[in-house]
């Protein structure tokens, strides 16, 4: 997508060298920082330390990692214990997302085909680039399915706005290119529909205010940056027909992990008969796990994300302290969405009802 | 109640001058600042820069303001014009809110009862001091019924903490003393029930974050503050006994106006079966209004509030702006939550169910 009218993708390999290109997403909206990672120890710190973020794109740098885990350990003493051990650090850089061990099972089954160190590390690069291009072609997919549901809507406001609203950053930066949630949001803008999108700022990390904002920007998409706190007002008012979110890992019952919060919408859209519908490429269900709620294992993250807040004083990216010194603070990342208040999934392959039929019906092979 | 151990109130008139103190409520919780107030101009601009906020407190404020009015008005040309000029300065400074119009109004009919200026004005500042007091008192009264919620809790769960969660804060500092929503925690506490509070932060002005949890710290009330998105995760994970909110005005039909964001959390304990309690002096209803979702005028502030974050950065209180310049940002202050998603409202009276026959049963005269 568009950065400064320029089409990048999140993450991209050098075409001559074994170094990986991603934008470090922690200095956006202020900054583009486009930086190279080297090792696969870079990959993890890359993933842990939140410079990329997102159910697909930490797939694709964890497909990356791994082809840069093999140079490594075509030159270490055991090519398979150092694999193996890599392979173990980037499942673990984020425990709750099922992108990274997908990949990186992916990536071990193809290697372990393959005879001898050279030609794993030819695999392990062929399997990355196409992780990557494999998520691209689904948010581009996710986008054509997603658009059919914007255009009813916009069918029945007769050219009225089309109000979109979205928690966190289901965008392009959020995977290779196009994005999930955003994916149908930038087919309609292309078609020249008329849609305005509310956009959680999305505490503690702002991925929101921070990131999807500064996409749509980018992109000449309308939308406005609202509290978290404030999505439940807008649609008791009708000022919400749709809401939108991505996922991080989707049960085969359909319970939705995804940042937190979205359940907090998806009470609000339930109780006010607004759709409430979750895009993800199909490499985000969890097909070993039914009750979302009581089995995805949800990640407790540094509570200095909430105590302190990062944005742009005079120029500079600065911190402030928000919370008073000595009060204790909790940062759950992540929060589970049950199914029944879920109104559908759009995946690369179409719109399902969010229930283990509805999935099984578009996926019939799991 | 307590600052660094020592007892304040949140408003109180010096002993010989008509002087006006506050807790410059902006600051907390990094500086502490005790300000004056001399005329009723500036009581207007306390209650509209957020100086003093939260129902009792800005209804006590405008009741001092009333005071201060009177003795300009006794200087001015015509004493009834410059006091109904002054009152509706007053009303007109935080209109979501009932408590100042109620203490305006209950000023208006005292001073109009009274033959000349100087009585006027030795009335008003009764009246003003009734308010602050009797505010006071209601909270104390509201502790004491709030607290059997909070020890019938205890007893079931013998001796394991009571988890509370609060939004905004409805403390001390949201009115004279005590506070209506931390009423009863602070007479729990007291009485050596084991309690912790999860506070949200309440974005976009951080009330809970800056405000409650610096009260809990000078109390010494366990808390730990959340994001506002991570409530209902927490609910669902039975992390949370009881929630228990203020109200900024509450209808007759027993909708309750109040800090943005309550809905949301109102929607997760009803999903979950979890107590959700507003507590409330009577001077928040307005009797008026049945329906709240439909009726009660919710005040847009400024998005600045949501665009800049503040918080303390080397020793100093500096502003970060937290959103790309470009993006547009909307900021309702308020939201309703309809009586059927709440347990119960405590009152000075006691306590009641959340509707019109449960609110008439204590206020038959009405």
């Amino acid at each position: 997508m568009l950065v400064n009218g320029q089409h990048f993708r999140t993450i991209w390999l050098a075409e001559s060298m074994p170094v990986i290109y991603i934008i470090d997403q922690r200095f956006l909206p202020h900054k583009f920082i486009v930086r190279e990672l080297h090792t696969s120890a870079e990959v993890v710190y890359a993933i842990k330390g939140m410079q990329v973020r997102g159910a697909g794109l930490i797939g694709a740098t964890a497909g990356y990692g791994m082809y840069l885990a093999t140079l490594e350990a075509a030159k270490s003493t055991s090519f398979g214990s150092y694999l193996r051990e890599a392979a173990t650090q980037i499942i673990s850089a984020r425990p709750t997302a099922v992108n990274p061990a997908w990949a990186v099972n992916r990536q071990m089954m193809a290697i372990d085909n393959e005879p001898t160190p050279e030609k794993k590390v030819l695999m392990a690069k062929q399997v990355a680039i196409d992780i990557a291009n494999e998520d691209a072609a689904s948010c581009k997919s996710i986008g054509k399915h997603g658009l059919t549901i914007i255009e009813e809507i916009a069918r029945k406001k007769k050219g009225k706005a089309v109000n979109i609203l979205t928690h966190c950053n289901a965008g392009w930066l959020a995977f290779v290119d196009y994005g999930s949630a955003t994916g149908p949001i930038y087919e309609a803008i292309e078609k020249g529909i008329n849609v305005h999108v509310w956009v959680d700022e999305t505490r503690p990390r702002n991925q929101g205010a921070g990131l999807t904002a500064w996409e749509f920007l980018n992109q000449g998409v309308p939308h406005t940056v609202i509290a978290d706190n404030m999505g439940g007002h807008l649609m008791q008012h009708g000022m919400v027909d749709l809401v939108m979110t991505g996922a991080d890992r989707v049960t085969r019952g359909a319970d939705v992990a995804n940042k937190i919060g979205t359940y907090l919408k998806a009470l609000a859209a339930y109780d006010n008969n607004i759709p409430f519908y979750v895009a993800l490429p199909s490499s985000s269900f969890d097909w070993q796990i039914l009750d979302g709620v009581n089995e995805i294992e949800i990640e407790e993250r540094n509570a200095d994300e909430l105590r302190y807040m990062e944005g742009l004083c005079d120029g500079e990216i600065k911190k402030v302290m928000v919370l008073p010194e000595k009060s204790r603070a909790l940062n759950y990342g992540f929060d589970v969405t049950p199914a029944r208040l879920i109104t559908g999934l759009i995946t690369e392959r179409g719109i399902c009802d969010a229930n283990e039929k509805g999935i099984r019906q578009l996926f019939p092979e799991k």
